[in-house]
C-alpha cells in the first residue's frame, strides 16, 4: 500500500469537492433542422421592440456596472401589473429568483412542502441550502390535494399550472392553502400562468406572505435573455433584495434590463403570440386524442401525454430519429408520459405526421 | 398583551426570513456630470467588436435558452490563454464564479484562509455557505505574509494584486503558498492582474489544485455585461460545472456569451486600453505624491492612498461635493485611505484640481 502514498496524498483536496447529482437539461441541438419541442420555449420570436432596444444599447454604457436595482425593468413590470415598484424583485431567470427565495424565506426547522411531481429543482435547492422538505403526492389525476398543505410547515411552493403535468389549480383552492398558512411564506411559481386562466397576482395585496414568481422564458419568448421576477408584499421583496445585495449585487446585465422592459411594454405583441400558442395547443389536443393519446387538460404551452398502447420512451426515441425532440422523464409515476412543447402550426403538423407513423 | 395576539401571529413567517448584513455597493449616480472613480470600471468603452456582435444578435435566437456550456465564450477564452476548453469555466461576473467555487471546493471542517484586508465578499460567501474561515492579517506594508498560509486549512483564497490595497505579490511567493498546500484548493483571484506584472496562469498545468479567477469588468471594460471566468485543471473545472448544472443550468445570457467572445478576440484593442490606464496610473502616482499623499505601489487600475494631514473621509466628502466620486471604506486599519479608480487623463486632471483645493 505504501508505495502509492504520494498519489493518494495528492488527491486529498478532492475529498472536499461537493458531491452532486448531475442534472441533464433538455438538449439544445446545434442542428437547425431539429424541431425543438423539448424545453418549453416560445415558437415565436420576442417582440421586435426587444431587437430595437438591444441594437440601440450604447457600447460605452457596457463599461459601467448595471444598476443593481434594475429600476428600468422593475418599474416597467410594476406598471404593467399595477403594483408598486418595491413589490417587484428581478433576477437572472426564475431559477435565480426561486433559489434566492428559498435562501431568504425557508429558514425554519419545519419542512417546506411541495408536490411529489413538480418542477425538478425544488428538491435540489432545498438540498443545496440544507432545507428540510416533504413532498406531497399528487392524486391520481395529477392534481394537488389542498388538504395536504394544512400541516405544520416552514414554507410552501408549487407551480400553477403545475409542471410537467400542465394541470391548473383553481383560484379558490390556492387561496384556501394561503389562507390556512398565514405563518409560512407561500410561493406560487406562475411560469406558465399566461397560458392558463388562473393567477394569484390579485392576492398579493391581501396576503403579505404570498410571493408570485414569473419568467420571461416562456410566454415572453426571451429564454435567451434570462429574466425572471417575483411580485409580493413590500416586506417579502425588501427581504429578497437584502439577501441578494448582501452577497452578489450585480447579476442582471444592462442589455437584459433594457430588453425586459421593452418586452413587457409591447403588450399587443405579447397577447398575440400567447393566443397563437393557446390556439395551437387546443388543436393539438384534438389531434392527439384521435391518435390514441391521453393527457391532462393543459393550461400551459406544452402537453403532458401518454399513449394507450405505445410506451412513451419508445415514442420519444422514434421522434428523435425523425429529428423531433420532445421531453421524457424516467421518473416514478410519470415514466410513461411525454412532455411536448407547443410549436408553430407547421412544426405541429410535422409532429402529427411522425406520430401517425409511430403509433399506427 | 393579549389584544395584540393576532398581530403577532400574522408576523410569524417573518421569523424565518434570513438575517443579513446589508452591503452598500459603490454608488451608480444617474447624473452624467459625475466623475466616477469609485467602482474600478474602465474609463474606456469596450472593443468596437462588442458593439458589432451585440447589434448582430438575431432576435429569434433570444427565444431559445442559451447554451448552458457557453461554448462560444469558453472556447474563445481557452484559445486566448492556450489551455483546453475543459479547463475554463464561465459565470455571471467573477462574483458568480467565486461564489460557485466556494460552494464546490470549500467543504472541509477546517477553516479556509484569506487576508484580513481583502475583497469584501469572501467572508460573506463563507457565512452564507456555513464555511469556517480564518483571516490572516496583512503586514504593516499591507502585504500578504506567505508563512501565515502554511497552517492546516480547508482552502485558500486571495486576490493578486490584492484589493483594495493594490499590492501585488511576487510569483515565487504565491507558488510557495501553492506548493505547500497540495491538500487544499488554492484560488487566486486575478481581477486586476492585467494591470500588473504577475499571473499564476502559467502554473495551472503544474498544480492541479490551483484555480485562477478573472473578470471582464475591469481590464475588458465590460462590467455591464457580467462576465467572469476561472481557469484550472480539468478536475477542478468539471467539479465546478457539475455543481453549477446541478442547480442552475442557464445563467449567462446569449448576448453576453457572444460579447465576451468578441471582446477577447480583439487583443489589440484590449492591450491599448490597458496600457493607457497603466500610463495614467503612473502619472497619478507622481502627482498625488506632490500633493502629500502616501500610497502602495499600485499594480491595479486604482490607487489606495492616504494623505499626510487631511483625513480620508473628509477628502471623500469634499470630492463628492465637487461631483467626483471615489471610494472610502470605514473599516479597521484602512479607514484613513481612499480607493481612487484610474479614469481618463481628463478626468484625472479634474481630480488633481479638486485635490489641490482640498488638501492645500
Amino acid at each position: 500500500m505504501f508505495f502509492n502514498l504520494q498519489e493518494e496524498e495528492k488527491k486529498m483536496w478532492q475529498d472536499n469537492i461537493r458531491k452532486v447529482t448531475p442534472y441533464t437539461p433538455g438538449e439544445q441541438p446545434k442542428d437547425k433542422d431539429v424541431i425543438k419541442l423539448n424545453t418549453n420555449e416560445s415558437p415565436y420570436p420576442p417582440s421586435p421592440m426587444v431587437q430595437e432596444v438591444v441594437r440601440s444599447v450604447e457600447n460605452n454604457r457596457n463599461r459601467l456596472y448595471p444598476d443593481p436595482e434594475a429600476a428600468v425593468l422593475t418599474d416597467a413590470i410594476a406598471k404593467y401589473y399595477n403594483v408598486d415598484s418595491n413589490q417587484v424583485f428581478v433576477g437572472v431567470g426564475s431559477d435565480d429568483v426561486i433559489g434566492m427565495s428559498f435562501l431568504t424565506f425557508f429558514n425554519s426547522e419545519k419542512p417546506i412542502l411541495f408536490p411529489d411531481i413538480t418542477y425538478s429543482f425544488y428538491d435540489v435547492w432545498a438540498d443545496l441550502f440544507k432545507i428540510k422538505y416533504e413532498m406531497k403526492p399528487l392524486n391520481e389525476k395529477f392534481e394537488i390535494v389542498k388538504e395536504d398543505y394544512l400541516v405544520e410547515n416552514g414554507g410552501i411552493i408549487f407551480p400553477n399550472p403545475n409542471a410537467p403535468t400542465a394541470v391548473e389549480m383553481q383560484l379558490d383552492d390556492i387561496e384556501y392553502i394561503i389562507k390556512n398558512n398565514r405563518d409560512s411564506v407561500v410561493i406560487i411559481d406562475e411560469a406558465y400562468a399566461d397560458f392558463g386562466d388562473v393567477s394569484v397576482l390579485g392576492l398579493v395585496n391581501k396576503y403579505e406572505n404570498l410571493l408570485v414568481v414569473r419568467t420571461y422564458s416562456k410566454s415572453r419568448a426571451l429564454a435567451g435573455m434570462r429574466i425572471g421576477y417575483a411580485i409580493g408584499s413590500k416586506t417579502l421583496i425588501s427581504a429578497l433584495k437584502a439577501v441578494k445585495f448582501s452577497y452578489n449585487s450585480y447579476t442582471m446585465n444592462y442589455v437584459s434590463i433594457c430588453a425586459g422592459a421593452a418586452a413587457i411594454n409591447d403588450d399587443k405583441y405579447f397577447k398575440e403570440i400567447v393566443s397563437k400558442v393557446i390556439n395551437t395547443r387546443e388543436k393539438a389536443k384534438d389531434t392527439l386524442k384521435k391518435l390514441g393519446f391521453f393527457f391532462t387538460d393543459s393550461k400551459t404551452n406544452f402537453l403532458f401525454a401518454t399513449h394507450k398502447s405505445v410506451p412513451a420512451e419508445e415514442i420519444f426515441e422514434e421522434l428523435k430519429k425523425r429529428k423531433i425532440y420532445v421531453r421524457y422523464f424516467n421518473k416514478p409515476r410519470i415514466n410513461n408520459y411525454l412532455r411536448i412543447t407547443i410549436g408553430t402550426d407547421e412544426e405541429m403538423e410535422k409532429l402529427y405526421e411522425a406520430l401517425k407513423e409511430i403509433v399506427k
